[in-house]
């Protein structure tokens, strides 16, 4: 008895489904112990997609799919928060398991359909909706099940590295890296959530979850996009040997949990700094297991749609062995988040050169803050410092008006 | 109820084991659905190990751990080919569930002790044989278990990735770079499965019927270790802007499966030229998800012990859910290997420059080897080709005695 499952949505990612489901069939059946049949799709215009209609039922009608008993996994890709919310809970109100790639939606409101999956002993999987290239979330819940993660630093923003490296590398403005995005389908035509970091933050916060068994809200962080960085620090970082990335990160830190998003200085040779335009990585570093770093395509509709795939071959694998119903992380503790005098890290300052090296200098000391290099560069003021805490570099931007810019060195 | 569990061996691995047990014993409760205990351990020499003798029950005879029915999973940490595989079939036909690292053991015997779990109902798991420090058998088990694997390179031996990477950048000999290995415990006083390429062999053997689904022996393909590498052809890669790494592959080629153990060229700008010293790495190549790397430690006791209690751990789940017996891969396909025309590659070619250039591109263009560079270095020349077949490369070996070394260009 081959598993009827639906599609919410049937753009790219839903086609790709469709196609994986139909290209792959044999090994399909093998890995999951069921043949996968999609059985509806929900759309928003029949007209629109008449031509799938020979391979899937299409109906405009959620509540078609809600009360159709032989379908057993819904597969969300609308996207956005509402009516996704609503779908998803009826759905597994009625018993049905859940897969989504829908990173804002499992960010926003991830505890509250947990929980109602749990309630009604239903899946729901969500591994596409970070870094859909990497395979990471079920990585993270599996092979590190029995080990301790104590860092996170991940390159999980398509849009926002191909526009670094492209600033980087071939010397191009960020308008210009930013258009030549657009032009090649790596950034979209309102890429304000790729450039202030939003969409890396509802990635980092899922992450968290899986890492640390910890629950973080998006604004319980700082969050620092790409949109304000400047050639000139790009270029200065480079002459210093470091590359600029736009990094999201969660770190244990004296078992509180620091995260932020922001643009960090890595040094030249690690592998991360080699992790150029639209590819993502992540690297996870535990204790047993050392370092490791994972890299892939960011996003994509035919890499989302193979990690939608895997989670849909893992909970028709849980139907045939009656086993749905596990939550998808199921490791949890509570971790309160770091404070500003817990947060070290040596610093890349960017100054506007308004004052002289000496006043710079004293009040930096002033400070403690320790400094590693000083230099005039043009019209502005580059400083190294050595390890200094958040709280002293939150004193600095009171006290300095003319600091620009402020980036972690990794 | 807790879970209990006896240890094959306890050197360093195991005692690895035990110190996570010990130390996360809280999210391995969560992860795993129970507590997991450490009941016996099997110990050449008792006296050698009183030391954990409050921690755990140690016996020199195996028959203590087999019959004693309380115990669930047993960790085979031994290593070698026997007595290994009979206590492991002893294991499994007494209804207990196996996790090895032992790789030469699941390349050897691997499809004869996979089918004595099926028929005992138990799992037998392996993910530390593969690359402890990179988990990536799980991997390919669950997030490809939709997708197509075109392609596996990898960089899986630690021993050989040091010495190459010492030879490459610092400038030092085989002999020394072998040295210098073994002083910091990245080789063993004989290195030779190492330095030969067999162990790679026994990875990729294991990778293949992960990734293709498909049996192969490790006598099924070539072998090609870094014993006979000169450093000249390190240094003239790198003038090319080449990196030689020892890179285990396995490729579908027209739905012909080619497998290989070799020193190869790499473009310098590629994240594989970057795992650098005694760091792992595999590239995977699929249809749906594109191009993914996966990094990580090459072994060390405590990566090796992690991956082993991923696998004690998804163990001890299937034991709480009942749904022990599922093979470890799930997927299987019968493919034929490739032949000497199939496969086509660039070449990096070394000979002992004793004919002409004029000669040796007569030679070659008898045998239709299209040339994309020669020249003639120190007492030496040097040709890289276009792409040429295996069966090419075969008849040049035989025609012209000078070649001292030929490497693919990936």
């Amino acid at each position: 008895m081959a598993i009827k499952i639906a599609l919410l949505g049937l753009g790219t990612v839903g086609s790709g489904v469709l196609k994986i489901i139909k290209d792959n069939q044999k090994k399909i059946k093998q890995t999951s112990g069921e043949e996968i049949i999609i059985k509806k799709a929900l759309v928003r215009n029949i007209e629109k997609h008449k031509n799938m209609a020979d391979t899937v039922e299409l109906t405009t009608d959620f509540t078609d799919i809600l009360n159709d008993s032989e379908i057993k996994i819904v597969v969300e890709l609308i996207g956005g928060l509402h009516p996704t919310k609503e779908y998803i809970t009826e759905a597994l109100k009625s018993g049905k398991n859940v897969v989504t790639a829908n990173k804002d939606l499992m960010a926003t409101y991830g505890s509250e359909l947990i929980s109602i999956a749990a309630k009604n002993k239903c899946d729901l999987m969500y591994d596409a909706s970070v870094a859909g290239g990497i395979p990471i979330l079920r990585t993270i819940r599996k092979s590190y099940a029995g080990d301790i993660i104590s860092e996170i630093q991940g390159i999980i923003n398509g849009t926002t590295n191909y526009i670094l490296s492209q600033m980087g590398e071939n010397g191009l403005s960020y308008d210009e890296a930013l258009k030549k995005a657009q032009e090649l389908g790596f950034a979209e035509a309102d890429p304000t959530n790729d450039v202030t970091g939003k969409d890396a933050a509802y990635k980092i916060v899922i992450l968290s979850k899986f890492a640390f068994g910890t629950k973080i809200g998006i604004d319980d962080f700082t969050i620092e996009g790409i949109n304000n960085l400047q050639a000139f620090d790009i270029e200065q970082a480079k002459k210093m040997g470091y590359t600029i990335k736009l990094i999201g990160i969660a770190k244990n830190i004296n078992d509180k949990l620091f995260v932020e998003v922001a643009p960090c200085l890595l040094p030249e040779n690690s592998i991360m700094a080699h992790i150029k335009n639209e590819i993502n990585a992540l690297q996870i570093k535990s204790q047993s297991l050392g370092t490791a770093v994972f890299t892939g395509p960011g996003a994509g509709s035919s890499a989302t749609a193979s990690s939608v795939m895997s989670d849909v071959i893992a909970e028709t694998n849980n139907y045939v062995k009656k086993t749905n119903g596990q939550p998808f992380s199921n490791f949890s503790r509570i971790m309160k988040l770091t404070s500003s005098e817990d947060v070290k890290y040596p610093y890349y300052l960017s100054f506007e050169a308004e004052e002289t090296l000496l006043t710079l200098s004293k009040l930096l000391s002033d400070l403690e803050i320790p400094i590693k290099e000083i230099k005039r560069v043009d019209e502005r003021t580059v400083v190294v410092t050595e390890e200094i805490s958040r709280q002293q570099l939150q004193d600095l931007v009171i006290q300095d008006q003319n600091l620009r810019a402020s980036y972690k060195i990794l």
